[in-house]
């Protein structure tokens, strides 16, 4: 297999892009090859010293980087050589089985709808990214991908995260909730009220119908539907409030138990590590036609290797083939 | 001044209503009155051993009660002598200045635009909910009253809900920031787009921009303006994952340091307070031609006790008439 990874996206690209990557080496198959894409002037001194590198790593040059402030579709086409147009391009000619990408979001899904297209009948892809809680992983989809969506597109993120949660999380018939602001069935606007039936109806869902913003974190659900906007306020939301609520809790044990402020702090590490975004590693692009791994910008070693190992599956595990063959039958 | 009260709306009630008008006694002036609304049978058992109580305190027979699980318009309808709908009926008639109900949102919020009608120039009414964060209080508008908006309702909400966070918050000139996906302005969907020109443009709102989710608690800004929708997940999940990210750090803690757990349990319950709606005791339907406090369902009586402070200060400070002078310049 031959997955491509952005090596120009994160926050402190391309050091914990590479890392990452090395560190995946013990996650991969002896015919496994990584694709670093990116400035060769800025990756190669990365590798210097690294002993075998050669025999996992290619370098694709690729010397434009897009910004993370740049508009989408304007930087794709004025930076043909970047980064992230490679990558795609690469994945489109068939050089690689999946992508992986730490950049611009909005760049890496316009590049991906573009180059890749979208799999047999799907009307518009939805990022899921899976994150998790006290009571097991959840799996939220879309996140940002499409902030304008009809109730047939979420519908089909019911279906296709569904799909993903099962193969990639591991639990059978995962239990689906429509984000909503009441459980009643009356409760709602009209895309969820629409949404609904299209989700009652479709035996490929196990759906439990409207959930609460509350419900997200308590383990009502597995795969929480919901358009783009509400998605990503929502992800976003849990990550700063997630942070200010153990930041708070650490800064007034300092005071009250200033001799154990390392235990705290421990504490609140092993907390926020099971909300942290780097666990899971990336979020996958479905309903493209190809792999692509989407990753917070600030994503660590760990999550790339992380984010390599979900990429493998979602090529071993054949999700998109999967995703395809249900929608096909709709 | 007289209040009157939902004695039959909340969890507990009339137990935590009454007992909230008890304790607020404190803040009420010597002519100030409160009308208990509801069933006689259930609210005199309350006041019974109470001494002077009749002295500001009065029964208004209401026997019918509006679930939480009721349809508003038709529960309406259907118990024209129900807590909510004497209530409103009340305030109609001018024999309170304000009311608060911790009974079904939708209910009081379809009573108040039946009943009481909209503030001159307002579209639609708004819900304005103030929370503490670690960085001071922060209003949200709307929080459920309006789920599907146009660009000038939310425009409204910037005007209403900077009106009210100056006034009972005492932030002059309060900054508004726009929720959206992304803080550029080429971020968000049609609605966000369409309502950014609006809210900057009106010298009246201090307008900030967009922000994202993350920036709700991070004091980016003291006014945050949402659809409905929007503002009910968001405020729901505020809710849900500040109380298990305590949850997890007293469970975690329980174990590493449990010689400790007494002064880890109170740092998390004075973290829990900052975030408690209780706090600031109701929420404002901004833009109704009276003063209509809405209270979480499981408010206590330190939450009633607020939310009476809350309508007196919503009324003595003039924030209606403040509104509608400045909507009937626009």
């Amino acid at each position: 297999m031959r997955i491509g990874i952005d090596a120009m996206g994160g926050d402190r690209a391309p050091v914990e892009e590479v890392q990452g990557v090395l560190a995946a080496r013990a996650v991969l198959a002896p015919d496994d090859k990584i694709i670093l894409v990116g400035r060769e002037s800025a990756i190669r001194p990365q590798l210097a010293g690294v002993s075998g590198w050669q025999d996992f790593i290619e370098i694709r040059r690729a010397e434009q980087v897009i910004g993370m402030d740049e508009t989408p579709v304007e930087a794709l086409r004025a930076k043909p050589d970047s980064s992230i147009a490679v990558l795609t391009k690469m994945h489109r000619d068939g050089e690689i089985d999946a992508g992986v990408s730490a950049g611009n979001t909005g760049a890496y899904v316009a590049a991906a709808q573009m180059h890749l297209r979208r799999l047999r009948g799907v009307h518009r892809p939805g990022i899921a990214v899976s994150t998790s809680t006290f009571h097991g992983p959840v799996t939220i989809c879309d996140v940002g991908a499409n902030i304008s969506c009809r109730p047939q597109h979420l519908h089909q993120y019911g279906v296709m995260a569904s799909v993903y949660h099962r193969m990639i999380c591991g639990v059978d018939r995962p239990r689906v909730g429509l984000l909503s602001v009441g459980e009643e069935d009356t409760k709602g606007n009209e895309l969820v009220k629409r949404t609904r039936d299209l989700l009652r109806d479709d035996p490929n869902v196990n759906f439990i119908g409207n959930i609460e913003g509350r419900d997200l974190v308590r383990g009502v659900c597995d795969v929480v539907v919901c358009d783009g906007f509400v998605g990503n306020v929502t992800l976003k939301l849990i990550e700063g409030l997630g942070q200010s609520m153990l930041t708070a809790m650490v800064d007034d044990l300092r005071f009250s138990l200033p001799e154990h402020l390392i235990a705290v702090k421990q504490a609140a590490s092993r907390i926020a590590a099971r909300y942290d975004f780097n666990e899971y590693g990336g979020a996958p692009l479905l309903g493209v036609g190809g792999i692509c791994i989407i990753c917070h910008g600030a994503t660590n070693s760990v999550g790339f290797k992380n984010a390599l190992r979900v990429a493998k599956d979602v090529v071993n595990r054949r999700v998109n083939e999967t995703i395809t063959d249900i929608l096909s039958q709709q």
